[in-house]
């Protein structure tokens, strides 16, 4: 541990000159316009939540938790997602709200230990709760809204991949029933896309040649709508049905919005929150290696806040959007230095006041003598970057009498 | 220290709701456009910093200063105030610019133990900090443009206070000197406008007549420029003489800027910053009891992070404004609700697309069978508060075929 010098930040947090803070802002607009288009309506919650209640109720692991002791001694932690504070918010403030409700967020949320591994620890997300309707209209809703909402943020090519986390507990609790550790480690395999892995644990499994075939089998389950069907042969466990009929529902829906170009079904996604009962999804860009956006249902969150309700939701990764998208932010235009001497004050700030009005930003200087006048700046442009904040003016205009 | 129940938040922060979002939005929005026009450029910092250089950096008391470890045990700090910060980038990721540098914030802050006296623990601040320029035009500049954010915040009638740190300075060092205890008492005093108090401290200290009556005296320097003139009189101390001297400037500037009628200089303001090395001031509002803005002069605070540079600037008290002025948020208008059945679901998502495109805002709602129909709002307008959302839509448009 060395002492920081004065003019260090954190590992794992950014500081966002103008340029960054323009696209970004750009990105924020853009998304919550869309969301209100939509009928969401934004909320904002605290910073700090308790431990006890949103913390544990969280999808973020424990030691991932940013935590910290308020002055009465009870643990508090940095939100790592927006999903537990709504729920706490629609569970108490919005109690007597008729469902179903949607809200929409852009906030900055924060994962400790995630610097070691050269992630943020402090970022932002961009995204939508739809409480209280459990159908696969409502599914289908949130995912042409994070399809909406991709474009709006300027993800010109993506696809989202759509799974359902009742297939794959359904499959695997009838080839490995009450072996929960290994269920795990299938679905751990699966999770970071490590299908050799998965091939390797099953094999090691002594399954019979059907459930084996099964569990292979779904390692080919993407693509589009006749996946579903697919799926439905693959096996009549009770759980597996309902879980893929409910997909296919969401998928015609899909349809009817128009948007099932940009969406796969995709088996082998289960989803990072653990907190995930249903349909899940995420976003891939094409620019990009890793996903934009996830999202999915989930039925059982509400109740730990005392209103049970069903709900489904997602949230922009925004800052990966940030760093990874390009042609977002409109030409800005350079500002109009006034420059003036003693005499013509008056004057000068009564046409920067006049310019401003007009829309133009303006820059005041104050000219000491002759020898202290600018002459007129070489001609630029904001794409120009002469430095992290490009060109201060495009324009002089000068109000002096010596 | 109780367990926390599910729906609790904890002392001091706050949840805002869809109607308070919108207002502090509309003037996070108007003010960072008001900067901008003024040449302000945004920028962005971590929530968190290190304590060692930002936290001891900052204005803020030690014990209000909300702290955590990170996992390599280095204590951080969730920033008190975005000075500091601002200071931190500027001697760092923008140590090639040129100076001056002109900034604006939009952000939220912190301070520990504020709830126990019912203030708030996190807030938002909105403000401008303008680097490398020590001249009167350059505090003249963010005094009127603290002018012309209130404004753009919809506060309509207030007054800022401009006083400056040397003048009180010089007259207690003169007055007692070697007594920093007594002069900090006083100071005190002044800074919670505490007059009984100051008079009742300054009768116990045996001064000279002279001192007594200059000391007491500094408590009727409160009105316009005529408020110079009797101060520049009131001693010949060069610390307050150079004081004052710059005061009379910087109103001059803002007699040029038009914004005059807005201030008032008061001698007794000392500006509750302990970084303030010149001009401080105060912006109250008719409709408030409390600050509405503050700012200063800092010509001190860069060189702690190793780029020495005169600095000047303010922040708004947002929350403040957000829960004291009324009649920023445009009347909002009410979203449709589009109900289908499953025959004309295509339809209903087509025209809702076109809608949205037209800048409405839709929502979808799918009806089971003809009993399920919703039938027409009651007319509602926005500023009917059916609850805390307000009416969720105002105009029904229905495509079934049962």
């Amino acid at each position: 541990m060395t002492k920081p010098k004065g003019f260090e930040k954190p590992a794992g947090v950014r500081d966002y000159l103008p340029f960054a803070v323009e696209k970004l802002r750009s990105i924020e607009h853009r998304v919550l316009d869309c969301m209100a288009g939509w009928g969401y309506r934004q909320i904002m919650t605290p910073t700090m939540e308790y431990y006890d209640t949103v913390g544990v109720a969280s999808s973020t692991s424990d030691q991932k938790l940013f935590k910290l002791l308020n002055n009465r001694g009870t643990t508090m932690v940095l939100r790592s997602d927006m999903t537990a504070p709504i729920a706490r918010v629609v569970a108490s403030l919005l109690k007597e709200e008729p469902m179903p409700l949607r809200l929409c967020y852009h906030a900055n949320v924060f994962r400790a230990m995630e610097e070691e591994a050269g992630r943020e620890a402090e970022f932002f997300q961009t995204g939508v709760e739809l409480v209280g309707d459990d159908s696969a209209e409502a599914d289908a809703e949130v995912v042409a809204l994070a399809v909406a909402s991709l474009q709006a943020a300027g993800v010109n090519s993506f696809k989202i991949a759509l799974g359902h986390v009742g297939f794959l507990n359904g499959l695997l609790e009838e080839a490995v029933p009450g072996r929960e550790d290994l269920r795990d480690a299938l679905k751990e395999r699966l999770l970071h896309r490590d299908f050799v892995g998965y091939r390797e644990t099953l094999a090691g499994l002594s399954l019979s040649t059907k459930e084996q075939e099964e569990l292979e089998g779904i390692l080919r389950l993407r693509g589009g709508k006749e996946i579903c069907h697919q799926a439905l042969e693959l096996s009549h466990n009770p759980l597996v049905q309902a879980s893929v009929q409910h997909l296919c529902l969401v998928w015609d829906a899909l349809e009817d919005y128009g948007v099932a170009e940009h969406v796969m079904i995709d088996l082998t996604m289960i989803g990072d929150f653990s907190y995930y009962t249903g349909m899940t999804f995420e976003g891939y860009a094409a620019e990009l290696g890793f996903p934009v956006c996830s999202g999915g249902r989930y039925d059982n969150l509400l109740q730990q806040f005392g209103r049970p309700a069903p709900a489904t939701g997602f949230s922009l990764k925004t800052n990966r959007i940030l760093d990874g998208v390009n042609g977002l932010v409109a030409e800005r235009e350079l500002a109009i230095l006034l420059q003036y001497d003693a005499a013509n004050r008056r004057l000068a700030f009564s046409e920067a006041e006049r310019l401003r009005k007009e829309g133009h930003s303006v820059l005041m200087r104050r000219a000491r003598g002759p020898e202290d006048l600018i002459g007129s700046p070489a001609p630029a442009t904001n794409n120009e970057r002469t430095g992290p904040l490009g060109p201060l003016y495009g324009e002089i205009r000068t109000f002096v009498s010596f």
